[in-house]
């Protein structure tokens, strides 16, 4: 990244003391406007609310209003910078609502990174909103956080570290696959990194029916044999059809199809590149450096590299389907997110590219139609 | 109030599904404004704030955002109806904030009314904001919420149902005194009901130099010989100079020259009105029917008579107050209310009205300079 962009900003910022502003849709300029608006005509609302909760949904601001909580836990790749540090990325993530999505969003960033003490506050200022985006919280505790909140509410929350991430990703893999002329039933995929994204991308590759996968965390390939696994990678192990033992990263990469990084820099030579399958498709996702850079995979023979930046081309994008899939859950007033509408979006979404090339696997947001896409994948699963 | 009111209210909300929204002060147009307000520029102001937290003031969103918290335990003056139903009051009440203060606000509606809860949570969500406006939170938790609040948080709390009310009401205090040309050390006040606004009234008018307070509650009146007192009511007693012992509302504001209600409808009688002294002053504040209709104590001989409704003339409004006080408390960076602002506030409210009448001892929300006038007395406090 160079220095400009950063610079500009943090002048961008200053000048305009954060992006998100929150506006009233009525001017309220007369006695008569406050009087319907504000008290004594607003005292009928309430008591209309208070006799049947439902209502919320027609007459406040709840019906399109999405919580971005975060804890500051894991900023984008900078870490545990905390609860300030987090603001102005929500801020961001906010105004990327209301741009591609039309959902009004609004960043709770809290001072504390217990995981009960999340999961109680999020239930306390849950009325106000029809929706939670769980933003930048670390693993593991993103995931008990996700999983009690969506059964403890009954709105829907989605952690779009792990969901967003993964059904690009899965997109990407399903227009890379058709590309490479490989089947998902025989196709030997490894994901580096176990992290929130990575125990996200391995669910929905396997829900997708990809089952070939070996998983690799900082201490090689996730084998049974070992003593420190998480709940997670049990699970994770469980699903996969892959036979593994003790080994590197270097070892698993042998022979695969797909390589998808959620990890760190420069995990992934380029010797590793030349030991995969014909036509390697390597995801190098970790931020804002891959695990290998574009150029050298290509140059080690890659077939398609995608990565997380948007100066590169087939940009893995959480902004695709956050925006969308909320709205969707909105208007169709669906009260829990299920993995099954993941693969669907990433399924619709990998339509979009009429003729996909290994320079084009993934559609842009500036696209036209992305989030209305989205949205009605989710939509059709009203029950 | 009359039906028409609350239908054309209810037909206004269900339309637009409640006031507010949040919106981008940037178009994300392009990729390069993107870039910039969100990854991979962002990334610098979240490293800036984490190198030092007070930038978040200069960086987001922080600076001028307050959070409107409520429990719905005490709202408008229908009771506890719960966080749902206080859900539209918030609402126009972050929008009443923009449209006359340029604040930006955002509801918070906590479902929970445990006072230690309330607080945890408040602390929770804080660094998003740069104040905290708690509304409709009812007596006496309101007190030990505000007070531990402050205390706890370094950024300003205020609960509107108190400080608006008692500052506003001052304000008026201050006018009909003039026209009915009695001194603030002479004349004996009586305030009815002593729940959040009649405290914080109580306690403004003993910080302004009104001594001479009898109070009077559902049982008559306080005394030190009452053994049901809360620490609140202890404290008020020991202010007031006032000889006090049992006695009902009309024994109190026999001689009274100004009565002060933040009681029930009804419970002030003609004949009260003809037992006090020349001249009566009668703020009549229960919402929405006040303690006597402004006719009714004008017959009886009423000098000046103010409500809390827009149809009569003398309309004591929180409006006045919030918007200016939390602009000038964010613009001056102070870090917490004290008394003497709201003091202040009165007494430079007062002077907006330059020829005070019977009919007119208060300014307009709507009149110019308002907002402008409580920031700039808060922001003199600036230390």
């Amino acid at each position: 990244m160079d220095k400009d962009i950063y610079q500009h900003s943090l002048d961008l910022h200053r000048e305009h003391h954060g992006k998100l502003e929150t506006v009233s849709k009525l001017r309220l300029d007369s006695k008569e406007v406050l009087s319907l608006a504000y008290s004594p005509g607003v005292a009928e609302v309430s008591r209309e609310i208070a006799r049947d909760p439902a209502l919320a949904r027609e007459y406040t601001l709840k019906r399109n209003t999405v919580a971005i909580v975060s804890d500051g836990s894991a900023i984008l790749g900078l870490g545990n910078l905390g609860a300030l540090a987090a603001i102005p990325v929500m801020e961001g993530k906010a105004a990327i609502f209301k741009e591609f999505g039309g959902v009004d969003a609004f960043p709770i960033c809290l001072d504390t990174q217990d995981t009960e003490e999340i999961i109680k506050a999020v239930k306390q200022i849950a009325p106000v909103f029809g929706g939670i985006n769980l933003e930048d919280i670390s693993a593991p505790r993103c995931f008990e956080i996700e999983e009690r909140l969506r059964k403890e509410l009954s709105i829907p929350v989605m952690h779009d570290d792990q969901w967003g991430a993964a059904t690009v990703t899965l997109t990407g893999v399903i227009n890379s696959l058709k590309l490479a002329d490989k089947k998902k039933e025989d196709a030997k995929v490894v994901i580096s990194g176990i992290g929130a994204a990575g125990v996200a991308t391995a669910r929905l590759l396997l829900a997708y029916g990809i089952h070939n996968i070996v998983y690799c965390d900082s201490k090689g390939i996730v084998h049974r044999g070992r003593i420190d696994l998480t709940k997670e990678k049990i699970e994770l192990l469980a699903g996969s059809s892959a036979p593994v033992g003790e080994g590197t990263l270097a070892d698993a990469v042998r022979d695969a199809d797909v390589f998808i990084g959620l990890s760190k820099p420069g995990v992934l030579s380029q010797d590793m590149v030349c030991s995969m399958a014909p036509k390697p498709i390597i995801f190098a996702l970790a931020n804002p450096t891959p695990e290998i850079m574009p150029e050298e995979a290509k140059a080690a023979g890659a077939f398609i590299v995608a990565t997380g930046r948007s100066d590169f081309p087939n940009q893995v994008n959480n902004s695709l389907v956050f925006p969308g899939a909320f709205r969707g859950m909105l208007a169709a007033n669906i009260p829990q997110f299920r993995i099954e509408m993941f693969t669907a979006i990433a399924e619709a979404l990998a339509t979009l590219i009429a003729e996909p090339t290994t320079e084009k696997i993934l559609p842009s947001m500036f696209d036209a139609g992305v989030a209305d896409l989205v949205s009605e994948t989710v939509q059709s699963f009203r029950s």
